[in-house]
């Protein structure tokens, strides 16, 4: 039995920036991850020697405390390339833009336009702290973005414009998503334009190394003998003077509290002794995780720079939802990255490997030239399959949920504290949510 | 290492029904139980001398399987008490009625039955064996029932009586029901008024000993060396030559089949080595438990039959959402039963035990007397509160979920056969449906 002050569950951004203030203060802390990896949804790796993010990539304006921590590990950022015209995709035709607006009949733009007004008044009326206290709560609650919108969105067209943008924020189709959840997350994120743009919003920067360099450095400041590879948590008994945490090698380990920071639907797995109160296990048994693939094309050259495009396009029709371009800092490693959410991802496994990828190229041929026919390199990675997150990017929940059990979400139960960025006042769903609530999480140990 | 030809996860009816059967087939079979009790969500017990039903308790008309069932175990059912006056609550005040028609204003009843109308008719377009093919499905699973309703029926007082129902069937919100599951529902139940109805209904009889007794004398039957309880699953190791099945006392049992007849929102918490494929994983993770609390109340006298009153009562005002009349075979324990559903059992173990107690009591004075404040024992279980089942009285499917993944409900893995009442074809959530997943099982595995 090892004992310390803080044990953390989760070696996550979330898990980590908690590891990493309370080491800072003086409070002892062990961390205990269940991949062998450090980084929860951020993971990056190379291609064909480029660096890629498997996961989480992005930063961006309206997120000062991942900057801040990215300044004090040392790390640099780079802006995302984002010169040229963009793709939109309806029905199998594109066109081509500049900016954030895309071409569309003017009746169609001005009702995906009326879309984001509406729902960007409906968010700005939310608390941050608590979006489920508001008075329409639990109406908002009782239906699905896609059922409510009809009422301004009645083409077809508009709708499938918002569904390549939500299937790429959410993973998930806007027919599973409740109303009040995709309002909450649009007001904490200030604005829908901020979870779209690229340039001035949640896109704008990316991480030189990758997003997961933020966890490697955090972790390498905690030192192995803090942070703990390999070891799921099964099982955490508490009472209001401590925790025993067992993990699935057995080992046990006691401290005075502890901090959840894995994905909201996984901390279901973990068995408590005694049972959570219903409240919350049913937060978490209901919460789960939006679908979504992301794969990575590698080129000799980055062809469709060269043509004038961004690598940046979006689909209303399905299959892939937007496109990235994914090139190193300096442009020496070109790479296109095809992100694909909701029904799709789901299904995505059942699809033989070949069509796969021929899906992807396909489409990439379509919005930018044939050369994106001949690639180098192609790899996916399917977060579906990744048994500690069990999806990505985010967590859902389902309608009436957010409004009977979002007082749940951060609410310590005697010594058990809840982290992760689905637990995020600001920012809910990024990193600079996960930083957000280990910032908070940590508060709450130290000045308990 | 123990080793059998098939292992059965989970004691409820449909884990012994298949083991039961697999026996008769000559095949040996070892069940595996977490509880320290069989029966899953059927739970019997006394309050007072009073037989009760904890769980669920009730079986009827166009459920085959367990009438038979129940005939070969010995058993004996009775009539539900379902004479006299029936009451409804609107608002606060109350009226009485016969048969399965309330007293309200003409044009509320002619919304309650456009709705009926209206649910009935798009449910029978669906397949019981593939909901989720029908041509509309995708549409029908973007959105709730409550968003979709209101184009039929515009009073709030209707909809309320619906969301009694509702509250009591699903132990949800219609703003919780995608409209697809609901309708997948009612189609596997024949009809609404199947799901409704006492007399002629699936609330016709009851069983003498309570529901609990099949599941006690199938285990019997089967023999202690058979069924092992106390032993929750945590892995299930697996390829097509078998499984082998580790219980959290670390025991591993080797088997050539092995079946998961738990809810199957629990299912998710074993670990599956290889991990199951996403469309399965995340079938079960998004999938959630309904929220109910019942609630006993043990009386000298049966008063309110004296007074002419059948003890059932239905409220659209939220707390309460039905009554029973709860009374052994001969009348000779009077009881009633208060059922509570949806958003007020999911935060019913906030209020203080003496409260809970005085809204029951007051909520049933109004209904059938004063006499209702005087009894002579009151108990509850709340199911929100029961690890293994993690809610009641069946699992839930959010928007989006039955669409996409229900071709993952049944389709055996490997060497994993699923069972449980929601993945029957007929009478879905009830205990027949639990004997017919059972039986299905069965098949698949001698035949396999």
């Amino acid at each position: 039995m090892k004992d310390t002050d803080c044990l953390v569950v989760g070696a996550g951004v979330a898990g980590l920036t908690a590891a990493f203030e309370l080491k800072k203060r003086g409070v002892e802390v062990q961390v205990l991850e269940a991949r062998e990896r450090v980084g929860g949804r951020t993971w990056s790796g190379t291609l064909d020697g480029a660096e890629v993010d498997w996961g989480g990539e992005w930063i961006g304006h309206g997120q000062p405390r991942v900057y801040k921590l990215i300044k004090e590990l040392g790390l640099r950022t780079f802006t995302t390339y984002d010169r040229g015209e963009k793709v939109l995709e309806v029905r199998g035709r594109t066109s081509t833009y500049k900016g954030t607006i895309p071409w569309m009949a003017p009746w169609k733009l001005i009702q995906i336009q009326a879309g984001i007004w509406w729902l960007d008044s409906l968010a700005k009326g939310l608390s941050t702290e608590e979006p489920w206290a508001h008075a329409r709560a639990a109406g908002w609650d009782a239906t699905t973005l896609d059922a409510t919108r009809r009422a301004v969105m009645w083409s077809a067209d508009a709708r499938g414009v918002m569904d390549a943008a939500m299937r790429t924020i959410f993973g998930a189709e806007s027919g599973e998503l409740s109303l009040l959840h995709a309002l909450a997350y649009i007001r904490s994120a200030g604005s829908l334009n901020n979870l779209i743009a690229t340039e001035g919003g949640f896109q704008h920067d990316r991480i030189l190394g990758g997003a997961q360099s933020i966890s490697l450095a955090m972790a390498a400041s905690l030192g192995d003998e803090r942070v703990h590879l390999g070891r799921p948590v099964v099982q955490i008994t508490h009472n209001t003077a401590g925790v025993v945490v067992r993990d699935a090698r057995g080992e046990e380990w006691r401290a005075r509290r502890v901090v959840v920071a894995v994905p909201i639907a996984i901390g279901a797995r973990i068995v408590f002794e005694p049972a959570l109160p219903p409240l919350r296990a049913q937060l978490m048994e209901r919460s789960y995780m939006g679908a979504a693939v992301k794969c990575f094309v590698r080129y000799e050259k980055a062809f469709w720079r060269d043509r004038g495009f961004s690598g940046e396009a979006a689909s209303a029709d399905g299959i892939v939802s937007v496109t990235f371009d994914q090139c190193s800092d300096d442009g020496s490693t070109p790479c296109l990255l095809a992100f694909i959410g909701g029904r799709s991802a789901r299904t995505w496994h059942q699809r033989d490997p070949e069509a796969r990828k021929q899906l992807v190229l396909d489409r990439l041929a379509a919005y930018f030239g044939p050369e994106a026919r001949a690639p180098i390199a192609y790899a996916e990675v399917d977060w579906c399959t990744e048994r500690w997150s069990g999806g990505g990017p985010i967590a859902l929940f389902p309608t009436g949920t957010l409004s009977t059990h979002g007082s749940a979400m951060r609410t310590p139960i005697g010594s058990i504290h809840w982290a992760g960025t689905e637990t995020a006042r600001e920012c809910m769903g990024f990193i600079e949510g996960a930083v957000e609530s280990g910032l908070r999480v940590a508060d709450e140990v130290a000045q308990g």
